[in-house]
């Protein structure tokens, strides 16, 4: 049977190049080989090569006070497989606008200090390992984008726990970087690894398990996210602070960033979904006033503005489409859960999950109110969508809220075209985008949407010019990127609507 | 009949001096003479002597760039009645720490630019005038305090307006300080004052109507919440911001801290009652998360401090024991009445109002921890409450969750006793409140309840001392005054809980 099975693939966006994933992973030999070359180093282990976990390999081959040897592993999938092959190949597997990024990977090159691998065994080499794989919840929403119901699935990162307690030291450090329900450090990270070396025959005793969250930003401050940041850090009990404490101190810059030690990983790990479900909750704020200054006449920017002058008031945020990546949109919902499953309580966050139902729906509500321009029929018309990433000036498309508004537009018959500068190719739809705006500009369009607050799109005197060439349009500012005098100008020919204000 | 009826009096709390109450209000003579004696001052009449509108009546009293003649009107009621009779008599109705108060009130004095009315006759003097009355928000809460429904009952503002209209020049000002239901200036102001003016055969043309919200902070910087901060205004045209501009500029410090001027009066309303709901908002997103804190152990102040680190989450408020005041707790409902009211909405402001509904349970949820320490019954238990205000440092009981907490103690049979520095008498409850912090810890109590942030419990190693010396006792902070060292050694004799910290 598994002979007869079609061998996988695993294809990178970056170059084009297609590489068969294996059946066994076994990399003992290039494990052994990488870990000999660096005899006096320590080995650190990264758990997951996403957006956090490439970036961390990368920081902590260029540590500051030490050096690594690091070893960066995934699983053979065919999302994850050409990462693995790319770094060993040298091509760094993320793009980003940070310049660190190429400067970090070359000097890692140089040094020979960063190796990726599928293999397990590397785990058995490490004397720190770093989690970074993710941790998912699962969303029903209705055709509404109302959120009905969600679920916390825990077994695939139950399972990468696992597999470093099968194969690791019993005296290494676990670092869990992944934001995870809190409660998971001690409930179940601690028990699955105390359980493991026991089924070895090993001592828990020496074992160090830490918390310490990311707040990494892709960007051009990417390096800078990890590197030259603020830190929370906790250990399930002293010794695990303290060596994670100590490993921290190598990579980060923590004289201009001081470490803060919290009292347990409960509370590292409530910290960091609190403050992703706090800024959750102030956009979904901004979304229903948002709502009612346009039904009251009210430019809602002008308004924030002026509150923000007070020191109390200065984290107001702005409208926007919708809230995007993979923080905030599901951080609370995690948070409710662990409330709820790992503590008993009977009360969820309510006014936290309340927060992700507004948000989820921003795309309907911008969806629906182009509808209601056309008499309830979108069908056939030329929309050209500027922007797919959720953040300004990054591409990343990670449950971006354009997504929801695309899916709505292609499904009332719309003919969409996509714009990113920072997009060739969007993953979850699938999708090629078009990098070259000047092109795309020569076409008209019925609807024009900015979707992303990127440079590209703010202060764009050739933008303004050229949308002002093209026949009457409806153009939909949905960020609020456009100036009153561009508003101004775009209004002698086209429909200007801006999400928030009531006063155009 | 008329006669027959017994006089109503108004009493001062100040001094205990009793006022009867006059059937009529025929004060024409008093206003003509205080007028006569400032042939050259516009004069201002400052509409309601509450929190705010005494205050700034000696605030304009005492403008920066501009000597007008200040005339202060309420209603002879017996709460305001007092106030009149008290201003003119050389005692000013407010307490405060703020010594800016006495100052500005001897200057006025001895300029003799204030005088105080209840005869309406006064508007027929105005250049301007600035109404600073309230406009309440009727709660329906059932036994749990939790809000089942509200309204907001303008007609004694509407009232307030159509007095005016009755008798002020055509040409005034009228500047609405008063935070109202956005849409109020342009929907229900000017509209009662062009009727007025329209009854009274005058033209409306040169009718002036701006709004200019305060953000009055009763407490050590009473006056400087005022003359020292940031102003947003707008008028119901351009003539009436004009006017409003002009005005604001002779009394508030505009260099140092610039006016913001706005698209409309809906613009300037909405401001308002944003501003305070995004506090609000905050707070009961606080709530939620220290109890979380407290069912997971951990210590929800570190987890706070620590996220603040963040310039971006700076102003993550801290748990206490409920939201009081006149602006948090209504605000909310005031901007989702209008939204649905006043602008035809058929969406409530959800998230705003539901951090009303969490807030206003927080003194239950306090009374409930109490009683679940004890089995259920806290009958006989005699119970320290330290604070009875709203706010730290400041006598201010308007709206305070001391209340519920209070009135939930005293319903289920405990005896309670009251301290605040700030608070001589419980104007709500009707209670003489103890000053004497000391006389009060001669005797041993149950329970110990730090209600209020007051400096006289945060910091006080005579007030632990005295506790030390008490038999065992429940010591409740429910503000997180006590420090680290201060919970270690009440300890070593009390049972000790903080709100929000799982970790003791």
């Amino acid at each position: 049977m598994v002979k007869e099975k079609i061998k996988q693939q695993s294809i990178s966006p970056l170059t084009g190049k297609e590489y068969v994933i294996p059946d066994a992973v076994d990399d003992k030999e290039g494990i052994d080989s990488f870990v000999a070359q660096h005899p006096e180093k320590k080995v650190v282990v990264v758990q997951g090569l996403g957006f956090v976990g490439s970036v961390m390999a990368l920081v902590v081959a260029n540590a500051l006070t030490e050096e690594y040897a690091v070893i960066g592993i995934d699983l053979p999938t065919p999302f994850s497989y050409w990462k693995i092959q790319s770094i060993n190949e040298g091509v760094f597997p993320v793009i980003a606008d940070d310049p660190k990024i190429e400067l970090f990977y070359k000097e890692a090159r140089r040094k020979n200090n960063l190796y990726a691998t599928c293999d397990p065994y590397a785990y058995s080499k490490a004397d720190i390992i770093i989690v970074d794989i993710n941790l998912d919840v699962k969303k029903q929403s209705n055709d509404d984008g109302h959120l009905e119901d969600y679920s916390v699935d825990l077994a695939p990162f139950k399972k990468a726990i696992t597999s470093i307690g099968t194969y690791c030291k019993p005296d290494v450090l676990v670092l869990v970087e992944t934001t995870v329900p809190p409660g998971t450090s001690q409930k179940i990270v601690r028990p699955i690894l105390e359980e493991c070396l026991q089924k070895r025959g090993l001592s828990a005793d020496q074992l160090k398990t830490g918390h310490s969250y990311e707040r990494v930003m892709p960007g051009p401050k990417y390096i800078d996210s990890i590197q030259n940041f603020y830190r929370v850090f906790s250990g399930t009990d002293e010794a695990s602070a303290d060596a994670t404490e100590k490993f921290l101190r190598t990579v980060i810059s923590t004289n201009e960033y001081p470490l803060t030690k919290l009292g347990n990983t409960q509370a590292t790990e409530m910290a960091k979904v609190l403050e992703n479900s706090y800024r959750a909750m102030n956009i979904a704020f901004m979304v229903e006033w948002s709502r009612f200054a346009e039904e009251a006449g009210v430019n809602i920017y002008e308004v924030v503005n002026a509150i923000r002058m007070r020191p109390t008031h200065k984290n107001l945020m702005l409208p926007g489409l919708g809230v995007g990546g993979y923080c905030l949109t599901k951080d609370p919902l995690l948070a409710s859960w662990a409330k709820m499953n790992l503590f008993g309580s009977e009360e969820p966050l309510t006014q936290s999950e309340k927060g992700v139902h507004i948000n989820d729906q921003m795309p309907l509500f911008a969806f629906q109110y182009l509808q209601s321009q056309y008499e309830g029929s979108l069908k056939d018309k030329k929309v050209l969508l500027l922007g797919v990433s959720y953040l300004n000036d990054v591409g990343d498309t990670r449950f971006t809220p354009v997504q929801g508004l695309f899916e709505r537009l292609v499904e009332a018959g719309s003919e969409v075209t996509l714009h990113d500068p920072h997009i060739a190719y969007w993953e979850e739809k699938e999708l090629r985008v078009n990098n070259n705006l000047t092109e795309l500009l020569q076409q008209p369009y019925d609807i024009v949407i900015i979707s992303t607050g990127h440079k590209e799109y703010r202060n764009s005197p050739a933008l303004i010019k050229t949308l002002l060439g093209h026949p009457a349009s409806f153009v939909y500012d949905t960020i609020g990127v456009l100036t009153n005098e561009e508003i101004k100008e775009l209004k002698t020919k086209h429909i200007v609507k801006v999400i928030g204000r009531g006063d155009l």
